[in-house]
């Protein structure tokens, strides 16, 4: 049986120094932050992409791997308000994988990286008897007064995402149905090629409005829930004001999946979840407007942080959804 | 067939921005080194560990796995003369691996992350399908003006090392042929649990002498080719100058391997190997009596820096020792 992932934190950080002078942010958040010169502070993040576990060979291409495996990096940065600077690769090539393909992989990080102006300055590449495996580290940075973090929702705060969830675990369930029509592409798209929220982030961080922001990698209940438990409070979301497409009802129908499920829970959107302090949010909306038009993704409020714990979903009459019922586990 | 390393490095590199302002060693070093606030330079650096490829389940516990894989990435900052200070943990846990194993894994990282007063700063946990994977990045830092490269050797300069060569590999060949008693317990030990040269990295950085400098994690000749292909130089090893005890001379025939050969290209041993400049070696071997009792390691001198390329292994009457006889092979 598997620790949930608090526990597990818990118990691997006990009697560890977690803790230094210039350390703003430990584990427990989508960074760790480090105090820097002249009040610009230093993100630090790692996330492995596995064959088998994060992806199948057979589903996405060497270069499709290496851009997803670079963006889930950034994304985490975005999640903070910060920008992108540099990336650590540690590669395991399994036997037998052709020099291109290995190039191609590096390629898919580099076309990322690109966009963003990153630097590759660091890496690990070994065999692996356990096929492809990836570990990146990607090093950002953010105004120190800036950072938004998971611990800062208060009751009565707004809670807001960016973009649409659910597709890219509609696309996975394509890819597992075999289902490659035109109709799905968009979806399987948003699960191969995620496109992390950096210029939103980047832009709710210097709104000064923003108490607290995640990114979406576990699914919505999972990762409002780290907020949730990160600044002591509950998190309450309208079922109805999340953004659903009739083209994803639809699809998801296809596919035999609730579309509300998907939204709630399902995993790899890489939007952003965050708050809205409770007195700022019509100028967080009015300024928000004029904003809007720079961005290619919606944002849109969907419920309220409250008193209490746990995350808690509504219908259009109040009554309660069962998250549990939807497929939601809370576990490592 | 897999590329070389600098052959790998050169194609996935190439179009990709591997530099910026700040950024002074990119890829192709032990570390990345990013200036910082007053004079002082950050160094990073990942490393994984995968089981079937750096450890067998069976030959190592959890605790043990977790102790070697922070300390080779210290290793790494080691061999830019930097104190470490914060690491990120990346790890692939497999199905049905108990909890006090995983606790224990991390357990052995807090303990040497202890002896370096280090702080765990982030991670990322998740499922794995292939055994047990780890990677890991340790951030450190260095004196801008001290830090040592791979790139400085220049000929006439004086190659050095620390400690004794070949232990970790004869440990692991004790391993592969099921000795386990008390003659063996050492080597295995220097395969299992490799002691990362912080101290004497600092000091040789702080002396001002050295020139160039890197980790034995490949081999002495593979990582002396490091050096010479970063600084364009040749590398000329006095074979009989190599440290090599006859407790280690004698298990090593008990395992049917030549000592020298594990000395020369027996990987995993972690000490360091440096040059010092012609012109101060007289004036560090001097200081260098003076501090060696703080040592728990020998220093000894090896060879010398030449014109030309490659690494060149001569006998005590300066005859050529073919190298590739000996199992070395500069690859990937």
């Amino acid at each position: 049986m598997y620790l949930n992932e608090f526990e597990l934190i818990k118990r691997i950080t006990h009697g560890v120094k977690i803790s230094d002078g210039k350390l703003i942010q430990g584990v427990g958040d989508d960074c760790a932050v480090i105090a820097g010169e002249s009040g610009i502070a230093q993100l630090l993040t790692t996330d492995a992409l596995f064959e088998g576990i994060h992806f199948k060979k057979e589903w996405m291409i060497p270069r499709a791997i290496g851009r997803k495996a670079l963006s889930v990096n950034i994304s985490d940065i975005a999640a903070m308000g910060g920008k992108p600077l540099y990336y650590l690769v540690s590669v395991g090539i399994p036997k037998g994988m052709p020099d291109k393909d290995i190039e191609n992989l590096f390629e898919g990080m580099a076309q990322v990286a690109m966009a963003y102006r990153m630097v590759l300055i660091g890496g690990d590449t070994c065999g692996s008897g356990n096929g492809l495996l990836l570990s990146l580290t990607v090093i950002g940075e953010v105004e120190h007064s800036r950072c938004v973090f998971r611990k800062g929702a208060k009751a009565g705060d707004a809670i807001f995402i960016t973009g649409t969830l659910g597709e890219a675990a509609l696309g996975l369930a394509c890819l597992s149905n075999r289902l490659r029509n035109m109709e799905v592409r968009d979806f399987i798209k948003r699960h191969d090629d995620p496109i992390p929220r950096v210029l939103a982030g980047q832009w709710f961080s210097a709104s000064g409005c923003v108490s607290s922001m995640i990114d979406v990698s576990d699914g919505l209940a999972a990762d409002l829930m780290h907020i949730a438990e990160a600044s002591g409070v509950g998190m309450r979301i309208g079922a109805d004001k999340i953004p659903l497409s009739n083209e994803f009802k639809s699809c998801a129908g296809n596919c035999g999946k609730d579309p509300l499920m998907l939204a709630l829970t399902g995993g790899e959107d890489y939007e952003l979840a965050f708050t809205v302090s409770g007195g700022k949010t019509d100028l967080f909306e009015k300024m928000l407007r004029v904003v809007m038009p720079t961005f290619r993704h919606a944002v849109t409020r969907i419920g309220e942080v409250v008193e209490g714990s746990g995350v808690l979903a509504v219908d259009a009459h109040g009554a309660n959804i069962p998250l549990h019922s939807l497929g939601f586990e809370h576990k490592f």
